[in-house]
């Protein structure tokens, strides 16, 4: 790691897929008319987003995505954040771009003028409460190298990738550059594997990033960081992570979290909570606090508390971001 | 690295990319009225491969791709080998297996009972001599890790991967799954970077395998080489290889090759030719007569002088196959 030349802008900027939350009440036939299954989450393609979005009435829409959860808490906190998604030229665009700014994030990028249209999850509730959700990627997952600001993440202290992005080729390049311009320009790179198929399927992408060092911090959970070691054992899945990146740090459900560094290991229990109403989002949450607290360069001890701690506020609550 | 169990039953498994060589010459007007790019290359889909292939009259039909390619020239140096690639159960698959076993290759794997055609680069070569050609990549990217023969790989002392193979998101996974399994089994895996773009998209998976060990020699054209290594100089290149694999065999076209191993660097002239006819395949025919040095334990200078003969032999010929 070579030293950084100037102060960094942004003590965070995160890269992620940029997914509009589209949420509305709907009567209960509707479900089945459209041949949802209730409860479920289903990947659609933009033919049938179109025409689900249009059957929606009285919508909030939010700007949605792990990473930008995490800068969105990050933001909360009171921490200079930037987030880089990408979304098309149409109305759900602009709603994410006016919807992240408003919530204290800088949204440095552009929007498409060609390609797909701006991806959205669409929860519909019924009556009895039950969410059922169908998700569209589209413009998201068409990041490429090319739309990245390059001096933002020139002068950002630390970059954080959503693991998911891996799974488009082109989102993939787009992280594999970042955390290559990051590293010359003396910054550092989080990596978050983001869920188990993800960890799994992109196990040697992310081997090659760290063993060439541009992985500084590896966020996962327990199950994500067991599958990615090719192991039953915690333990041992930390070491794995530890001969690989300089610092892991493990969420582990109600237990709390683990940094690893070297041969160290801080656990960190959960922050209690009275009542759990919606663990959507707590990962994204910790991550923040714990980005927060390393930006203020607190030892791995408090980051952890700060992110154990923001994400039992957002467990008390429903969705994904602190209101 | 473990020691192996048992004799090796094959001494060479090729992987790669399953496609039938299908040539016929057509009248001139077929090209324009086909809308083709007389000498041009172009990927086409399933529909348009259908429709081409019921145009050719007198074709010959051979099992080409790159890895098999390496494997039948194995096979004429009189190595047992094996080649897993992915098939149809329709004429043209049944072509493939027929011809590559012909060549003395044994073929494995069955065929596919869903999904795909067999994949097909139809050649239409003109009164003219030209050749314009029309590749449907079919069923062969269709290989996933579910295709593998565990007990050809744990049983071939060599499992060879064609680069090609990781633009495919399955055939990636089996890739990696045959390394896996090659090295638990005690065996040797060789890498190709197969093309330049190869080399640069799929950087990170591959220098992921080379850190965990999973790539014991990998081949390389010197544009490969340097692109892989993200430099101008085929000397930095090479340490740049060596640093991550423990040996590394880069051609340098006209010039020979360079066996790259630790702080040694064995450089080999390329063999003598009167005439180049078609350079096409001279990179696979090298890795064959590379690999059976390697199988015959002689010592790199040698292999690599198999390679340059088979090399040579083949430019001075039409089509990547010794007839």
């Amino acid at each position: 790691m070579t030293a950084a030349t100037a102060p960094a802008t942004f003590d965070l900027l995160c890269i992620g897929n940029a997914i509009v939350d589209v949420i509305a009440t709907c009567p209960e036939d509707l479900i089945a008319n459209e041949n949802m299954i209730k409860g479920d989450m289903q990947l659609i393609d933009s033919e049938r987003a179109l025409h689900l979005y249009d059957l929606m009435r009285g919508t909030v829409e939010t700007s949605g995505g792990s990473a930008a959860n995490t800068a969105a808490g990050f933001a909360k906190l009171g921490g200079p954040v930037a987030f880089v998604g990408k979304v098309q030229s149409d109305p759900l665009g602009q709603v994410y771009i006016d919807d992240i700014e408003r919530v204290g994030v800088t949204y440095p990028c552009g929007k498409a003028d060609k390609g797909a249209p701006t991806g959205r999850s669409m929860i519909f509730v019924t009556p009895d409460g039950e969410r059922t959700m169908n998700t569209f990627l589209g413009a998201a997952v068409e990041l490429t190298p090319e739309d990245l600001p390059q001096d933002v993440i020139a002068n950002s202290r630390i970059s954080y990738l959503e693991g998911y992005l891996f799974d488009s080729p082109t989102a993939r390049q787009a992280c594999i550059a970042t955390a290559e311009h990051a590293k010359a320009s003396g910054r550092k790179t989080a990596l978050s594997l983001s869920a188990f198929f993800i960890a799994a399927t992109h196990r040697y992408d992310f081997l090659g990033m760290m063993s060439e060092g541009l992985v500084d911090y590896v966020f996962a959970n327990a199950e994500e960081a067991r599958i990615f070691a090719k192991t039953d054992s915690l333990d041992e899945a930390l070491d794995f992570l530890t001969a690989r990146v300089p610092c892991a740090i493990v969420t582990t459900g109600p237990k709390g979290s683990v940094t690893a560094e070297g041969d160290q290991r801080i656990v960190v229990p959960a922050t209690p909570i009275d009542k759990r109403v919606d663990a959507t989002g707590a990962g994204d949450a910790f991550a923040a606090g714990y980005l927060y607290g390393l930006s203020q360069g607190e030892p791995h001890e408090a980051c952890a508390r700060r992110g154990s701690d923001m994400a039992a506020l957002v467990i008390q609550q429903m969705g994904p971001r602190l209101s």
